[in-house]
């Protein structure tokens, strides 16, 4: 399908949200189209490979927001994707600004130029079936329709949204016009769809013109345009910031597609999943014969239809039945399986009580590399320090800890003052406070180091930076 | 009532189970009696504590095995009990054996001494009670009797063995013959004894004369009695090993006093529960509204007739009914409330598997402290040790690791070599292979220090010690 003939397509990733529903797992700093969910590649990551076939990295674009940016970047960077751009909301607005933003930073490409838009953190098990599909909406896009895709459904879901299918737009019946978006119904309500057929779960995967977007977005939500229309004033571009602080939120879908009379829809089946809950997971992967899907170093014993994921610890389970069980270094989660939906309030009340397993993992994933906090106590905190090839921490200095440094594996180039030296494994040095220090990792192994911080105050925020490699507001 | 004219009395913890079914909080080699289950003491130490009233410490024996005996002496030594006995089984041959032993070794006592039988990991709210009730069951063990204490039921319990009363011994209706017992019997009987009144909980305390204990021995159990008899020859004493090898095991309940006709049963309401499993934590402690008992960093959402443990993470649970969750470091437990049982044999399991997590915790006690495993990798590890005030480890040296300590809190005597120097927090030190080392706490403060150990093997076992405080098999 990559061939020189096919129209070119230019492919947006919404890649802004927190999947609180994916906690302990996700976190706020650690949201779920980074997590790897599925395997060994991240959502995100699937997202794009299943894309490369038909477009290539630099006419792709990753929609994302600040707090996210940094995550994103290493996600593309561990795969070599260094042509796909990654465009940074100031805040989350929504999949119409998103999208919306997205063509109007098109604005070197012609007016009828193609956009698909894809969420960053869905499962598609049949990837040729995605392209055919693309290809045939492709086709209705350039005609002028804004299309959706939709997924014949295989049981009453109430957790997705619904597509009514109107009047077929081909001979062949393989689009139609949308008639009708229905938000996630009540279950009497999903299965008399079923029932009927002729409906459709939404996707949330759109093929339109640029121009044929905008033109929606001018006459459905005039407000929304007038703000992104200022960014295509080149000589006047005002701040982003300035932009966005004013926008309404609103999705695609209710802010557009329900109000529109040019939206299409192609039916696609291709073991499509929104993975939305911990409930998803329990239908992607092979279940044992007693319905249980059973993850890490786990034992069962009589366990029914439940889902047992064991981050690196043992977890064992006796005599369960539909329990979801998921369990990290600091945090871990017991929840029946008919309400996984709580699970985002829950990380709704850790926040209120400021608890620090809503944030972030044990282990904090930095630019050069991550660290893991293993022990901490009044005077002292040790954490184990991960340097991936080639990278270097920013020159600092602490006014108030010590630091010692132990070298477990790999080589360290350590700057302490103005003494530059090579700190191989077994040996170890000693940085006194207000000492101004630099760890680099100049081999192509990653470098492990053992730390011990001791002091009065052990805050990340004791970190006077003097020279930094990365566009980033906070560091080690 | 401990006063002096109080009759001498003999008070022998029986300390030998291993409390599998608590896991993973009991593990192989740290059982349930030392576990702070229900406050800031361990079993054994409230066991002991609720005794003290009427029975001194030089009063005291406990009988147990040596894999337990370290951790015993410990428990004992931390509340100053430094006069209560320590009698080490060779193995264990159930509690016929035990009483057995304890009369045996007590020969120093006159014949009609009196011994008092306690299970060293039982509950027991109303220490005064219990008091009261031994005093008279002491007025029926002078008179020949073997007697128990029976629990009044408090509902149809199957997990318990019953006693049947017999005819009253005394005018007051205060003691009964023992008519019969009854082994953990099915639910409709259990209903049958409370409905029928009369059935009392048998709860494994005793109370009788040396000669008593020895003459049914050797009626009921000959063979029992013959072998432990030998060690009665003071000349000619054998080795303990080789007396046990051969003994029977058999409970007392079994072997005696269900053939004996001199059994009597003192009732007594005490607030007693054997704290069996995680079922009896649930019936012991104060529940919230929805009968949930929380414990540690928990957070719920309306979940029911819940035990939630969480030793030192964070677990929340969402929707459960009946369920047990019980977090530690290193393995985490989930099991319903009606297969509490069964961790019994998931602990079997485990130990097929040779799994660590069925031996040992990641904090590992020593005679001189202990240690946590924090991280380990290719050719490190990583380790918190705690030397107690006072205490050393022994002099050694290793074949194959270096290491590096770094103190975080309190003062390190440390000996490298022919040097000793004293090593203060924020300092650190650096122990070659093959080096001859000792580690020392010489302060009234607990030393805290954290080890990362390097080298090509970093087993526990390349340890050589060239000198040693402890009686003991194995050190760090």
């Amino acid at each position: 399908m990559a061939d020189e003939e096919a129209v070119p397509l230019t492919g947006i990733i919404l890649a802004g949200g927190s999947g609180t529903r994916f906690w302990p797992l996700s976190r706020s700093q650690y949201p779920k189209q980074v997590l790897r969910l599925l395997g060994s590649e991240s959502m995100i990551q699937s997202t794009i490979e299943r894309l490369l076939p038909r477009i290539p990295p630099n006419r792709l674009a990753v929609v994302t927001n600040a707090s996210q940016a940094q995550l994103i970047h290493q996600e593309l960077s561990r795969k070599g994707w260094h042509e796909i751009r990654i465009w940074i909301e100031p805040q989350g607005r929504n999949t119409a600004a998103a999208a919306g933003l997205a063509a109007v930073l098109l604005d070197n490409e012609p007016e009828d130029h193609l956009m698909a838009v894809f969420p960053a953190d869905h499962f598609i098990r049949e990837r040729d079936r995605l392209i055919q599909a693309l290809e045939l909406g492709a086709v209705w896009a350039r005609a002028g329709y804004l299309v959706t895709f939709g997924i014949p459904p295989a049981r009453p879901e109430t957790g997705y949204g619904y597509i009514r299918q109107g009047a077929p737009l081909d001979a062949a019946g393989r689009v139609f016009r949308a008639a009708r978006f229905i938000e996630k119904p009540p279950l009497d309500q999903a299965r008399e769809f079923l029932k009927a057929g002729g409906y459709f779960w939404n996707s949330g995967i759109f093929i339109f013109r640029r121009d044929a977007l905008l033109t929606a977005l001018s006459r459905y939500q005039p407000e929304l345009y007038r703000g992104l229309a200022r960014l295509l004033d080149r000589e006047n571009r005002p701040p982003l910031d300035e932009v966005y602080e004013n926008l309404p939120s609103i999705s695609l879908d209710h802010g557009i597609l329900e109000k529109a009379d040019n939206v299409a829809v192609v039916p696609v089946e291709m073991g499509w999943n929104d993975v939305g809950t911990w409930e998803a997971l329990h239908n992607i992967f092979p279940r044992d014969d007693r319905g249980n899907v059973l993850w890490g170093r786990t034992l069962d014993r009589d366990s029914r239809e439940c889902l047992v994921y064991a981050q690196d610890r043992l977890v064992a389970t006796i005599g369960l039945e539909r329990t979801i069980v998921v369990d990290t270094p600091d945090a871990t989660l017991v929840c029946h399986r008919d309400r996984v939906q709580d699970v985002k309030d829950l990380v709704a009340e850790l926040q209120r009580q400021n608890m620090v397993e809503s944030v972030q993992h044990l282990t904090v994933e930095r630019p050069w590399g991550r660290y893991t906090v293993m022990d901490e106590g009044p005077g002292f905190k040790v954490k184990r320090i991960v340097v991936d090839p080639g990278m270097k921490l920013s020159l600092q200095l602490h006014r108030h800890r010590a630091e010692h440094w132990v070298v477990v594996s790999g080589t360290a180039r350590v700057t302490i003052g103005r003494n530059v030296r090579l700190v191989a494994g077994n040996q170890s040095v000693y940085i006194p406070l207000e000492t101004v220090h630099r760890l680099e990792n100049p081999e192509t192994e990653p470098l492990k180091i053992i730390e011990v911080q001791t002091g009065a105050s052990l805050e990340e925020d004791d970190i006077i930076r003097l020279d930094d490699d990365y566009w980033r507001p906070e560091d080690k």
